[in-house]
């Protein structure tokens, strides 16, 4: 049976297989995603982000037993920021959610975001694909959270969570990142807290503020060890994935989906082009030193051969 | 008086307006750029990176002080990620350092991440050359650190700094971001905490594991509120600076730096070029989706405008 084959017939050592083709680009990967293509679509899409120490695998760890309890089969992708000097995650699997290990509905596996043109990898996406076409229903994206990563992270997932901890002492440092705008759910961790309901009230005062409606509905305070919460967070989560089903809205982010990547390996394919050293590239940057020309010229020049 | 000879004549109202044209992209900020080029290269030029609620403010604050008593000017490159929705920061110099206020030695500025190709904006580094064309001679650059965003702060810096903080919680998820590998000197703040010694301590074993050396000397302890080991950390600092300008470092950075813009916005005005919105776009996506092309395959379509 070829890869494609096993992993639409649920073969878990095909999904792992593949998992590693996408990652790594090996041969194959290609052709591999063009097969499954026509078979996602179906699974809900979930991205969790939120600052190191916020809970969130502790939380999705949480989400996992819930949904299994609904018969939905589960898969995480969580995407480590990779060292830009050894190109690998530091840390993989091996200190993450252990618990579901004999649990073949469930599906845990990390990747390391490659950084080269944002924090997370295109290829993240195909992974998700992948899961998608094995028949997992519910599937978590986890990332750190700052910047480039979450709204990538936004743009493959169907919904996402920001999650902020109480008692860290830098809520208004998460704000100013601006990652409180791309959510559709904002999880308030660590519930049991006494600072927690002293969050809520903040976060719902800066989203009243940048004019959020149903505040009520979207801001969750979850305790995941205490198993408070979670439930109700999840009932949410799946409505919204039935309500954007039913109006489309669904259909066009997966369309959305696929034309962004397409942009994104297009302008990859454009970067990759670029000479990185040439005696232009020299001659063009002494110019700048001295005064002579701007980057911007530069970069034309770059590209036209040398005609600035 | 022009405003690049207002600069260079340590003018702040023209440095003020400068730094929007740079960071607004509007026009005369390229003129400008030029003009101060060969005046740029004397500063020493300091990432600090490090999650939020590292202490990465209160840090740089202690040394603004210690280096004033030293006599350097000191500017401020505050970077926060913008928001994805807004394009803005959400919070800008309001909350930050404002003890320095009335010091025409200090300066600090906060500024957007625009996120087009990394965390951090092309202009950061043109906002770099403005303060050191005025005359700063020390000049800090602070971002959020997580994946791509700390990359290109050690690009556009002589020096980086990473920050950890004891008793986050989050040691292993620092650890794991790859954050540490492109430190110069790794700060444990709030060292007044009794965790920080084991702090110190993971870290020195981190770090040896892979294989940095005269790790003793470049971790370092900082209480910066009861201002500890804050002038020691100064002074490697500006020994760091001062050996890496007598050896030719300084300068291969430099034109290292120059080289990354221009092949910054080389990529930049290749992925501008492309169509965002055109019937050969949907058409593609249609056919990914129906499982009869490659999202690469799709982005040479593009490229090549639709011969498949």
């Amino acid at each position: 049976m070829d890869m494609a084959a096993g992993i639409l017939a649920g073969d878990m050592r095909a999904l792992a297989r593949g998992l590693t083709l996408v990652e790594e680009r090996l041969p194959g990967a290609r052709e591999l995603c063009v097969k499954l293509a026509p078979h996602t679509g179906r699974a809900l899409r979930v991205g969790v982000t939120g600052a190191p120490g916020a809970g969130k695998s502790t939380l999705i760890d949480a989400l996992i037993r819930a949904a299994r309890a609904r018969g939905e089969r589960v898969a995480v992708l969580a995407v480590d920021p990779s060292s830009p000097r050894t190109g690998g995650a530091l840390l993989g699997d091996r200190v993450r959610m252990t618990s579901h290990a004999n649990d073949d509905g469930v599906f845990v596996r990390s990747m390391a975001s490659r950084g080269a043109l944002g924090a997370l990898a295109p290829n993240a996406g195909e992974a998700l694909d992948l899961f998608d076409a094995a028949g997992f229903t519910l599937l978590f994206v986890e990332s750190v959270g700052a910047g480039q990563a979450d709204v990538d992270i936004a743009a493959e997932s169907d919904i996402t969570l920001v999650l902020s901890a109480p008692g860290g002492g830098d809520s208004i440092q998460a704000m100013k990142s601006g990652i409180l705008e791309i959510a559709d759910l904002w999880v308030v961790s660590k519930g049991d807290n006494p600072q927690a309901a002293a969050l809520k009230h903040e976060l719902l005062a800066m989203l009243a503020l940048g004019g959020a409606d149903q505040l009520e509905e979207r801001v969750c305070v979850v305790a995941a060890l205490a198993n408070q919460g979670v439930e109700e967070l999840l009932a949410k989560m799946l409505a919204a994935g039935a309500a954007a089903r039913a109006d489309g809205a669904f259909a066009a982010r997966r369309r959305q989906r696929v034309r962004r990547r397409i942009l994104a390996a297009a302008a990859e394919l454009c970067a990759e082009k670029l000479p990185t050293d040439t005696p232009l590239l020299t001659e063009l940057e002494a110019r700048i030193r001295a005064g002579d020309l701007s980057v911007v010229g530069a970069a034309r020049a770059l590209l036209s051969g040398g005609n600035v």
